[in-house]
This record gives structure tokens, C-alpha cells and sequence, in this order.
């Protein structure tokens, strides 16, 4: 039995190596080189894969997605019936996630696009000093990467508040869930930080509903999927003034196309879907022990729910 | 008895009202406004003030810096003789001063400039991951701030190691020290951050020598004080690609003069001695309680030993 890997060929080398440092007795095949069909008993995937093509695999015992998000294997016609979907909790995934959220969050507190301002016109003027205590970070999502950032921007002194579709509790994170927690909590965020999944519920929620209930002045972070977000209407936002900045991640499509309007905006900041990036040799003991379960007839760990998408 | 305020106006009448809010009772003088001498038991102090001038004080029984540093109480002819020195240790100083940190940190660590740079040529590009793990930070000075930063960096996974005069001990972080300690630091510090004390030891710690024990590509933040580092060092080092950043918050002389090469420097973040800003509502309480401990005859809390400058 094999193990088929789909995604850029450079990176499908890193991670057939780094699998079988972990088990050498594996045998990989880099998509589209399957070999014949019947052999293939789990498949390890990133976005561009046609989901259709994997039910070409009669015995395919397992899905694996390359990142945390799963949203990819969601797209019509979804993984194949009965096959369980597994998605990554790296540690390493969730470090980077806070760093970018950190890193964001901090540029903006700290006024750091005035001082750049500053700088580039040679003027020494002390701004006023920011205060910790009163610059309220909302997230949305507290599942592993939202309660990571949580706990990190709580341990800075930050007030923080947290959404979740279901009520979730973080210590020292003020919950908030459903439609109405959502109202109350963008009402009170200075800083919205986006880290929820993308489901049907989710997508398109940063609309220009939901930015008009945040303070005037407020500044996003999104670094879950560019499907969360409305660009237009983040656009608008920022053009009145309403944000007063954005750090940007991850967009639709990707990559951005050159003529965006998002590249030169001068109160946004943006990363190539570069927050957090995947690293096989840090992944590959999970995906090992999932797939040694699927033979075992063992649910993989960080199973997806495919009714609720994430 | 009254307590002199000396620092620019606008700042000294909110030091007023912070220290009335704390005791009413005080009598507060605004310098120049002293009125007669001999009723002054207290000085707040900032920079600016002429250390001569507080020997026309008879019953001064107490000095304060308006900050953590006191080297500008230290300057000739320093402190009238038998006066105790008081620092500020505050809470939102050490915080404010942790953030400068971390936001500069995780500015290089995370490769921002580069992704401002590709940002401003709409080039979608993901650069290699950083590594954490494997990202080393060298703190110069472990006292108040330095020893909280090393704990907010032990925090998020990165490698601390840490300098001192003297043997110190922060959990998780390497700690070292004298000079040999300094070379052996210094030698291994991917990221070096200068939080000393500026004494006559110090003073010029950061020049052509000791910067050239830095791994190549190195990265320097400096929010202590201006004279820790020889400035044209500095530039030579970021000219020659020795050194591949340096995020600088402090100067000699402060303003920086605008026809300064550091403003331009392509590789140089600048914040105008703004990393971390004394707020009076925040630091009254202890100023108060050391006068209330001047009257009563007892050391001040955080007295400033004259004989190590700090």
C-alpha cells in the first residue's frame, strides 16, 4: 500500500523525505506518478488538488490536509463518501500564527506605520503613549490558533475578547458566541484578529455590516482565508477611515492578482499567506500516526468534522 | 516642605496632578518656580535639569529620575552630596519597554522588511519559515526591563541568553557574564538587544569590536541609551551587511540631528526615544511613597547605587 502526496513539486519532496524519517518503511508516491489505483491507502493534500480524481483510490482509508485549514477539501465534490479527513495541529503552525498576530498587533498598538511616516520625513516627535490596558483585541475563532494568540496577547496585558460558534472558554479571554456575541464583541474590539475556519457560515462574514460595528478607528488582522473577508468592503472601510489599518494574509484568489487595489493601499500591510507556513519535517510524526491508525481501523486524531467543515 | 518638578511644562503639570491625586496634601513647585530653598525636601527630575543648580536646595533629602535610567543624574557634578538617588521601576514603563522589544523581534525574525519591500513591488513571494527554535537572542542587561523581555521571548519559544555586570539568574535564559561572558554572547546572538544601564563601563559597549563578534547578518535593537553604541560603528557594520538590521530608539544627541545618516538607512527602524514612555498617573505611587520614606528618615525604594551608576 502507498501514500500519495499532491501539492508544488518542490514541497512534496521536503515532505516525502520528512515522512520517511519518520517511516522508512513507507512507500510515497508524488501526484500525479499514483501507480495503480487499488494501492493507494491514504492521501496527503494541499489546495490545488481536484478532489474528484481521489475517488479514483477504491481503498482509500484516509485524507490528510498539509495545513490547519480544510476548507480546500470542502470544495465541490468534497472528499470522498466515507473517508475519514484529518487536518495538522502543529505546534509549529500555531507558533507562527501568534507571531504573525503579535507582530500585527504590536505594529499597530505601537503606532509603528506613524513612526515610518516619521521617519521617512526625518521628524522626531514623540506620539502619545499607547496604553496597553485599554486596546481591546478581539479574535474570531478560539479553536487552536485563536486560543494560542489569545493566551499570548492576555499574557502581554491586553484585554481580550474571544467568538466562537459554540461557547468556548479560554481563562482569561471574555467568550462571546453566536450571532449576537458576535454584535456585542465587534461593538468593543480596537483590534479584530481573524482565525476562524472557512465554512459556509463563516465566509463573507467581515462585510461592511459587521465593519461598521467596530469602533471608528479600529484596525483587522486576517490571517485565517480571504474568503472570510469582503475586499471591497474592507477597502471602503479603510478608505473612509472607519479601519484605521489592516494586516493581510490571505485573499481570493491566490495569489493576488498585481493590480489589486489592496497591494499599494498605504494603511494596509500584507504577507503572501506567509503567517504561518507548514513545515513537513515538524508535521510528519502526526500524519505517520494517522496513518498507521487508518490501518488499524482507529478515527485519525484531529479528525474533521465534515458537517460542521472544520 | 515642598516637592520640585523639573522636566518641559506640559509634562510637569501632568506629574502635578498625578501626585496631588496620590496626596493631596503635597505642595508641589514647578522649576523654576522653587520659591524659597530651604522648603525643598524633594526633586523629581528629568534630563534637562542642572545638577549644580539642586545644591541650592538645603533640606533636599531625596531625588527621583522621571525614569528608569538615571545616567543624567550622573553627570558632573552629580547628585548633592548624601542625597539618595530613587529610579522609577513601573509596571507600564517595563511593559512598554517589552513591546518595543518584541514588536522589533518579531519585525526581523518574521522578515518584514522584506515583505514591505515586496509589498511595495507587488511581488507575492513566501520566503522561507523562520525557525524559532533557532532564532538566538542576546539581551544585554538583566535587570527590570531586561529580564522581563527575556521572559516575554522564553515565552514564545525563542532561545534567550542574557548579559550582566554580575552573575544573574532568569528562568530559561542562558545567562552571562563579564567580559568574556560578553564575547561568548555576543559570538552566538542572532538578534542582540541593548537594555543596560549607560555607566562608564557601558558607555561605547556597542562599537567596530564588539559588533564584529555577531554572527554575520546579525540584527540590533537599542532602546537603553544612545551612548551604548558608537553610531558610526553601527552604519559601517549595516553598510557592510555585517549587521542586516537595527531597530534604534535612543541617541546622542537626542533630537537626532535630521542630516543624520542613521534617518536614511534602509536597514534602520527608528522611534524617537519612544520605546517606552514614563506616565506620571502610573509612577506616582512610588514617588509618593519614597517622599513619605525621605520624611520618615528611610532609603527610598529603587535607590540607585552611586558607586555602579545605576
Amino acid at each position: 500500500m502507498a501514500v500519495l502526496l499532491s501539492t508544488k513539486a518542490s514541497t512534496m519532496e521536503d515532505w516525502r523525505d520528512a515522512l520517511l524519517e519518520v517511516d522508512p518503511s513507507l512507500e510515497i508516491r508524488l501526484f500525479p506518478e499514483a501507480g495503480n489505483p487499488a494501492e493507494i491507502e491514504a492521501a496527503v493534500c494541499w489546495t490545488a488538488h481536484d478532489l474528484g480524481e481521489l475517488r479514483r483510490y477504491p481503498n482509500l482509508k484516509l485524507l490528510v490536509s498539509m495545513g490547519a485549514g480544510v476548507d480546500h477539501l470542502m470544495r465541490p465534490p468534497g472528499p470522498p463518501p466515507g473517508v475519514p479527513v484529518a487536518r495538522l495541529v502543529d505546534e509549529r503552525l500555531t507558533q507562527g500564527m501568534t507571531e504573525w498576530v503579535l507582530l500585527n498587533v504590536l505594529r499597530f498598538h505601537r503606532q509603528d506605520p506613524e513612526y515610518r511616516a516619521q521617519q521617512a520625513a526625518r521628524v522626531w516627535n514623540e506620539l502619545p503613549a499607547p496604553d496597553t490596558a485599554r486596546r481591546r483585541i478581539g479574535i474570531l475563532g478560539l479553536g487552536a490558533l485563536g486560543g494560542d494568540a489569545a493566551r499570548a496577547l492576555v499574557a502581554l496585558g491586553f484585554p481580550v475578547m474571544g467568538w466562537s460558534r459554540r461557547p468556548k472558554q479560554v481563562p482569561g479571554v471574555e467568550a462571546f458566541h453566536g450571532e449576537d456575541g458576535l454584535a456585542a464583541m465587534l461593538a468593543r474590539s480596537d483590534i479584530l484578529v481573524c482565525l476562524l475556519p472557512l465554512t459556509p457560515e463563516t465566509r463573507g462574514l467581515l462585510n461592511a455590516d459587521r465593519l461598521a460595528l467596530l469602533p471608528r478607528g479600529a484596525y483587522l488582522l486576517n490571517s485565517a482565508r480571504g474568503g472570510h473577508m469582503v475586499a471591497a468592503d474592507v477597502l471602503a472601510a479603510l478608505d473612509s477611515g472607519h479601519l484605521a489599518g489592516a494586516a493581510l494574509d490571505v485573499f481570493e484568489p491566490e495569489p493576488l492578482p498585481p493590480e489589486h487595489r489592496l497591494w499599494a493601499h498605504p494603511q494596509v500591510v500584507l504577507t503572501p499567506h506567509a503567517a504561518s507556513i507548514t513545515i513537513p519535517r515538524s508535521a510528519a510524526p502526526q500524519v505517520v500516526e494517522n496513518i498507521h491508525r487508518a490501518r488499524a481501523g482507529l478515527a485519525p486524531n484531529n479528525q474533521v468534522d465534515l458537517t460542521a467543515g472544520y
